[in-house]
């Protein structure tokens, strides 16, 4: 999506150890006029898929997760990251490791709001190792929902999880897919993806 | 709100220790058609504030603030509750205590995103005990910007935080409140609020 890219380009900022910070419109400070868009394309990209339910997790996920299902009209699901007291009955679990905060969570969803009938689209904000997508599958799997697919606002493109996701026949949609960035330059790479407005 | 205070009565659930869940359509599965309504009335309640900024607090507050925010055209920050390897440089930071999980927490917000020319609405899905509105309003003040107002989807008017922050001058609509509930018969009684659709 040319319009994220540009706005990578103009406003992200590539640091030491391969991080990409896009604080200042992604991620902590949010533009959601530029999540309204990237909701716009992603209808376009998956427009004959039949979702009913956007699934994503805490906590960056949420934004824009919640401004795409204004798109789809259908209501979102946030994966919690720690057991609280505000849910009570069975959930469903699965174990998430974390690049940013190097660690091992759990991960939790009320099993009232995941179901056979379900078509989930995931949306995330960052796709590199693909441990949050794969921890959101295995609760998909669990309630034996059908994954529809996966849309992703950046993905790190020399990183694994998009390969492996797209080797497992999973429809993945990256709105821009970094190929290489250098944190001496600042130089940002993406890989071109013509089917993408 | 009456479209709100119905959605309460009809899918919310009264439980013992004052908990209201809503996890259905609030803050674990998310109605984002509802949350666009909540900011519609939230743009009309607040339409004479110069607000150039939404802030909230992860997790469940983020979803309601994105999509309010696009009723308003402004950027939305989230205030996150640990220290995260992405975030560096200087932050802004408050303790804040959580009802929920009952522990005592640090917020942070980066420098970056919070200043003197900064006009706030601070949103965030309910109001008890206000500890957490009155984090993020520390992060204000420290930051040298002007709150202009608290926008509240669910405040439950039997505890102190409604009452005193209107004692405090501040300019505060909860779209609900909550003026008792029953978890033996499940009743939910609403504050009256003449001036709110």
């Amino acid at each position: 999506m040319k319009l994220l890219e540009e706005r990578i380009q103009r406003d992200g900022m590539v640091k030491a150890g391969n991080i990409l910070k896009v604080d200042s419109f992604l991620n902590h400070q949010m533009d959601v006029d530029l999540f309204d868009r990237m909701g716009q394309e992603f209808k376009r990209l998956f427009a004959d898929a039949p979702i009913n339910k956007i699934l994503t997790i805490e906590a960056s996920g949420i934004g824009i997760a919640c401004v795409v299902a204004q798109s789809f009209h259908v209501p979102v699901v946030f994966a919690k990251k720690t057991q609280s007291l505000n849910i009570d009955g069975e959930v469903y679990s699965s174990k998430v490791t974390s690049f940013t905060h190097q660690r091992v969570y759990d991960i939790i969803v009320s099993k009232k709001f995941l179901s056979p009938e379900d078509h989930i689209l995931i949306i995330d904000d960052f796709l590199a190792n693909g441990c949050a997508v794969t921890g959101l599958m295995e609760l998909i799997r669990a309630a034996g929902a059908t994954l529809e697919g996966v849309g992703i606002a950046v993905e790190k493109g020399f990183q694994t999880g998009g390969q492996q996701l797209r080797d497992m026949g999973i429809r993945l949609e990256s709105l821009a897919i970094v190929e290489a960035m250098d944190d001496t330059t600042g130089k940002i790479t993406f890989r071109e993806q013509p089917h993408q407005n």
